[in-house]
Parts: structure tokens; sequence; C-alpha cells
């Protein structure tokens, strides 16, 4: 499989969607939509979208039914960026080699348009797939994401993230953060395209035990990527996990266990996913773009 | 009607819901819940919830089916008042007399546990109520909710607000905050319950309108009492608005031209309220609470 042509492809696909779906430019008030719209498109990888969908393919689905439900989890991404980058939390000046939004606005602005991307992803996942018959899995499908993302999730992650700066290190804790900091919205990514193809309930909990999986495995490489990557092949500064005294598999384990790890994973990862969708599909390929992201 | 005996077992009702609906304030991470139950148990009057419950009463519904999406709007107005709050938007320390979220606790746990309570009032609104047939609903509510309060609504209400500030005196711009800050919420609870009385199109956009009108007159009497109130009526310091040159209806009409829209636009209402309800309901008596409040 070519999967930078697959990835390309998807992301032209998503970034069209993203761009009918958010408010214009210049609607009221402009200089909030510019500030969703300047974050939005700041050359995000589009994984979670590109998850979803490539889930939904693998359960027997049509990936343009998943193609806006995938873009509100971009947009919810998006809007824990901003957050996390705010000077009250990881106060990052930079983020894919821009200035952040609380940077380029201000902080007021920062908040403001992260609360309504925020806000927007449940407007599309209540409105999309437009389909007689869907609401029920409209519903579902905003239920999940929200559960996923609360304060027993993505949010919750952040704060014991936040808490455990500075701490010794502790790898269940470790565990803990990245499971519900990343794990959580990447393992609704998958379940939501599988949701959304109709699985059964049984085959949408393995998809989304995949996908929680896939995202440690994802949070695994960002750590390693911290500790190995440059400015220039990150688009922020390297070293600032070690830098804040954050809780991650370097700190916890070393570079080369935390290495080890990821190959582990991966291994494993990429068996799990020949089960759900036969050899050569999108999701293996995904987890081994994933997995080389330090290389 | 006794307005009082109601307006408490109301909030009785309101607030056992709340705290069932929330996580214990034990659940990891603690202090993030520890943090929303602070904020949402801290004295609010629950308007927009008890709103809900007479709408959906007044439609023809059981308001025991709008109990749980009915918090879920007391949530996001809990989430827009601690981000309000935060020293990059208005900076305030004291709400309802006592220390803010941010105060409280810290800056970066007062924008999560607003995070938080955002997100699960969509957890909320696509689990209630639990019953058959009712998934069109729930994802409705979700959409009805995310549209009010979103770019083009309470959250661009508040970004018009930060720019008007210092502005010159403005009756169109004034009249667009409001409507989108306060206006757009208040409108949804009221549509909210007429939907999930299973009130049709047409009979949910007449309540839509009566509770954006009713947003309007919230927000005057709260402008009146911003000027006339006490920090002991208040729970808050008083002339804050003015001092910090907010577009408001008295800094734009004067104080006796505000009070008198404030009679006229609440005589309309009550006689909007008798069409949906009859005479002597529960919105009719909201309606007055709400234009009392400045006395």
């Amino acid at each position: 499989m070519d999967l930078a042509a697959l990835l390309a492809d998807e992301r032209a696909r998503i970034d069209a969607a993203l761009d009918r779906l958010l408010p214009p430019a210049g609607a009221w008030p402009a200089r909030l939509h510019e500030a969703m719209r300047y974050a939005v498109f700041g050359g995000g990888k589009r994984v979670r979208p590109v998850l979803a969908r490539a889930a939904c393919r693998a359960a027997g689905g049509d990936p343009e039914v998943a193609l806006e439900a995938a873009c509100a989890l971009e947009m919810v991404h998006t809007y824990s960026l901003i957050h996390d980058d705010l000077p009250a939390l990881d106060n990052d000046t930079l983020r894919r080699g821009r200035a952040t939004v609380h940077v380029a606005f201000d902080e007021a602005l920062a908040l403001l348009a992260g609360d309504a991307l925020l806000t927007e992803a449940f407007a599309v996942l209540s409105r999309f797939p437009d389909r007689d018959g869907f609401a029920g899995r409209r519903a579902q499908a905003c239920r999940m994401v929200a559960e996923a993302i609360g304060s027993r999730g993505m949010v919750g992650g952040q704060v014991e993230d936040l808490e455990a700066t500075g701490a010794a290190p502790d790898g269940a804790r470790l565990e803990r953060i990245h499971a519900a900091k990343t794990g959580a919205l990447i393992g609704a990514a998958v379940e939501l395209g599988a949701l959304l193809a109709g699985a059964e309930d049984a085959r949408r909990q393995t998809f989304a035990g995949f996908g929680r999986r896939l995202g440690l495995l994802f949070q695994i490489a960002d750590d390693i990527l911290d500790v190995t990557g440059t400015a220039a092949s990150l688009g922020k500064s390297p070293g600032k996990d070690a830098a804040a005294g954050k809780l991650t598999y370097p700190a916890v384990w070393g570079l080369e266990a935390a290495r080890k790890e990821l190959d582990a994973l991966a291994g494993s990862l990429v068996r799990e996913a020949e089960g759900l969708e036969g050899q050569a599909g999108t999701l293996g390929a995904l987890v081994s773009f994933v997995a080389r992201r330090d290389r």
C-alpha cells in the first residue's frame, strides 16, 4: 500500500470537509472564526479522522458516512491543543512551527476558540451522517466522544499530567495519564468508525480496544520524539517534557526500554489490525506510520 | 401561584439530579471533580433548568422527561461562568459570594473544570431521556444546544462583549451581544423543554422565540442590577460593568430607559406566556421573577 499517497488523499478530503463544516472566516464574530481556522488549518496530520474513516471501512462501512463525524474529532483534538498550550497549562509558544493561538491572537480568544471548537464538534456529531435512520447512531456518537474526552477521559488525563509534573517516576501513573490523555480520543476515533459502519456492540468494543492501544503507541512515540527529535522535525522545541519534569516513557523506563516497548506494541497492533481488516489494510499501515514517527 | 415554593421544590429536584449526574467528588481525578462540584453547587438559581422543565410542561410534556437534559443546561451555564471569570477574560474573584474557581483552586484547574462541564453536558444530552424511541430527540437536543452556545451563539457573544469593552455606546451592538451571550442559551432552554415534550417544529420555534426574548429580559435586569445592587444582594462587586467599560443597557440608554424597557418587555412576555401555557402558569411567573430581580 502506498500509505503516503493514501494519507495525502485522506487529508485533502478531510481538510475540504473541515472547511465546509467550520463557519466562514468572515462570519460574525470574524476574529473568533479566524482564530478557530488558524488553529484547525495549522498543518495537523489528521490522524484521528483518518483512523475513524479507516475503521469505518474495516468494519464494512462506507468511509464517506463517517467523513463529517471524523472532522468533529479533529475539532476536539484542536481544542485540546489550544487549551494545553495556554500559559496556565503548558505555556507553549510554538506548535507545528507556528505561533500558538494565544500568541498569534490573545489568551481570551484562544480560550474561547477552544471552547467554540469543542462545541462545534458536538454540533457536527449530532447532525452527521445526515441520513434517515441514523439518529440513534448520531446520539450514540455524541455520547461516545463526550465520555472519551470528559473528566474521566482526556480532560482527566490532562489534570493528572499537570499534577504528576515533577513527581517521582511511576509506571502505573504514566499508563493512566497516557490512556486518558491520548488513548481515549484515539480509541473513540476507531470506535466511532465502527459505530457509524453499523458494527454490533461486541465488534465495536474490539475496535475500541485496538484504538486505545494505538493511542498508547502514539503517545510512546511522542514521548520518544520529544527526546530524539529536532525543532525542525517536531515543529516545536524538543526536550520540553524533560525540562518541564513531565512523566514520560523515556523518563520512567529509559529511552532504550521505551523504544523496545514501542516496537513490541507496534508488532502486536499490526497483528490486531490484520484480525480486524485482513492483511495489508489501512489500519495496519497506520500502526507502522505511528510507530515510525521517531525514526 | 406560590412561585417561591415552586422554585424551592424545583431547585431541590434539579440539585439532586445534578448530584447524581456529576462524577462523585472522590472519583479520579479527585481535584477536578471537586472543582466541578464547587462550581456547580455554588448557589446558582437554576433558572435555565427550571425554564426547560416549565416549557416542557407548557408544551404538554412530563417535566420529569426533561430533568437530566435540563441539568445539562446548568452544566453549560456553569462552564461559561468559570471561563468568563478567568483572568484572561473578566478577571473576577468573587461569584455568588464565594471565591471564583481559579481563586479557590488554580487557573489550570478552572480552565479544565469548565472544559469538562461543557463536555459532560453533551454526555448527558446524548443519554437522556433514556427511553426507547427518544434517540432522535436526544440527537436533536445535542444539536440545538451546541448551535446555541457555539461560535455563532454564546461564545460569539462573549467574544463581541470583550471586543466592545470600552467602545462607544451602540444599541444594535448591545442587542447582538445580549442575544448571543445570554439569549441563545435561555432560548435553547425553553426550546429544549418543548422539543422533549414532542412539540412540532413550528410550536418549538414559538417557544424558542419566547425564550430568546426572556433571555434579553434577563440580561437587561442583570445590567440594571450591576448599577443598583449591593455586594450583599449580588454576591459580587456591583459597578463592575461600568468600571470595566462594558456595553450595557444603562450605559447605552440610561438607567431610567433601561427600566422602562425592562417593564415593557416583561409585560409583553407575560402575555406571550399566557398564549403558551394559559393564565397563571409557571413561565409567566418566571417572567415576573426575572423582571423583579432588580427591585
